[in-house]
């Protein structure tokens, strides 16, 4: 079975549906533990009613180099399989994403390459868009920027709200990244340049 | 009716587009004259065979102040509505938009804001996400830039070539500008920051 470990910042919704779908085993993956920067992150408290593991990185305390290594160590011992990042807000150091190319996976609330970074939906309402969607994509050096596995459009409705569209933009995260993993556990992928095609 | 007047610089297939459906009646709009900035633009020929007036705008001879001077007086003149851009490959001045704003309208083949300018469609390919589609918006000062009046959706298919998409880009391209003009010859705008509302 492949072995998990999922980072995050925040609410972790993300992190919940995707706990739902290995704990029924839709998803033929187990979490191996959860990981925050941020001690306080609702989504840690979330995981531990869930039964899960949980990890706190010492970003703040010790900075990103300690965390990074922590992290390092912990999924090498674990023998971990995929790091998934659902809310996690910290960019990853080149030396770690190098460690584990094709091996970090991330979701993002936009079709990349627009509207990268923080409050992606936000942006996307206040550029006008029509048209807006979700991105799985591996990690690479770069902020929401590496070879993306999957996307999903989303077509604003007329007279919709933001909160509304939000609303359906996380839904659409929670189906499209549980989806996604479960297809990229069960293959074997190549990369051509930017394009990946699944086997 | 509504008047308008057709820019392009290349084969003219949106202009084709346009007018099959503006002679059905399906588009309540005239086509006044087709102008290019190229003598030798194969859309010019193509609309002299449909039977549209054509002309070639100076940009080569006499510079952009000149080309622009003489589009804005043929438009006056003979009280043009709209300038729909088809292919055309120049950007117009800020004062030409200036004046005519909220009366200019593009179409270009991707999500924007992802992948402006030249080649959208191979941008699109090359960074190899898995959708893509068509934009419809209006002008303004900017490159590609102006407020979105309609996008559309496009997921690229497993094994689908570079080829095969931008055949299906273009059908798009042809559907959408068109039932977009339709609409909007028939509605009032509202322009609420960068949000288009159609009353």
């Amino acid at each position: 079975m492949t072995s998990i470990a999922i980072l995050l910042s925040g609410r972790g919704s993300n992190m919940v549906a995707l706990a739902d779908r290995c704990a029924s085993g839709d998803i033929d993956a187990e979490i191996a533990f959860v990981a925050s920067d941020k001690t306080d992150a609702p989504g840690l408290e979330r995981a531990r009613h869930l039964g899960l593991r949980t990890v706190v990185l010492p970003y703040r305390e010790k900075g990103q180099a300690t965390a990074e290594s922590l992290l390092s160590d912990m999924a090498d011992d674990e023998g971990i399989d995929w790091i998934v990042l659902a809310g996690f807000m910290r960019l990853l150091s080149p030396a770690f994403v190098n460690g584990r190319r094709g091996r970090i996976v991330n979701i993002h609330p936009s079709l990349l390459p627009a509207f990268p970074g923080v409050n992606a939906i936000g942006q996307a309402w206040d550029y006008g868009v029509t048209v807006t969607g979700v991105t799985v994509h591996l990690v690479d050096e770069k902020m929401d920027h590496g070879p993306i596995l999957a996307q999903e459009a989303l077509t604003i409705k007329a007279g919709e709200g933001l909160d509304d569209l939000e609303e359906r933009i996380h839904a659409l995260e929670h189906r499209l990244y549980g989806d996604t993993l479960k297809r990229l556990f069960r293959s074997r992928l190549t990369v051509e340049g930017r394009r990946i095609v699944f086997e």
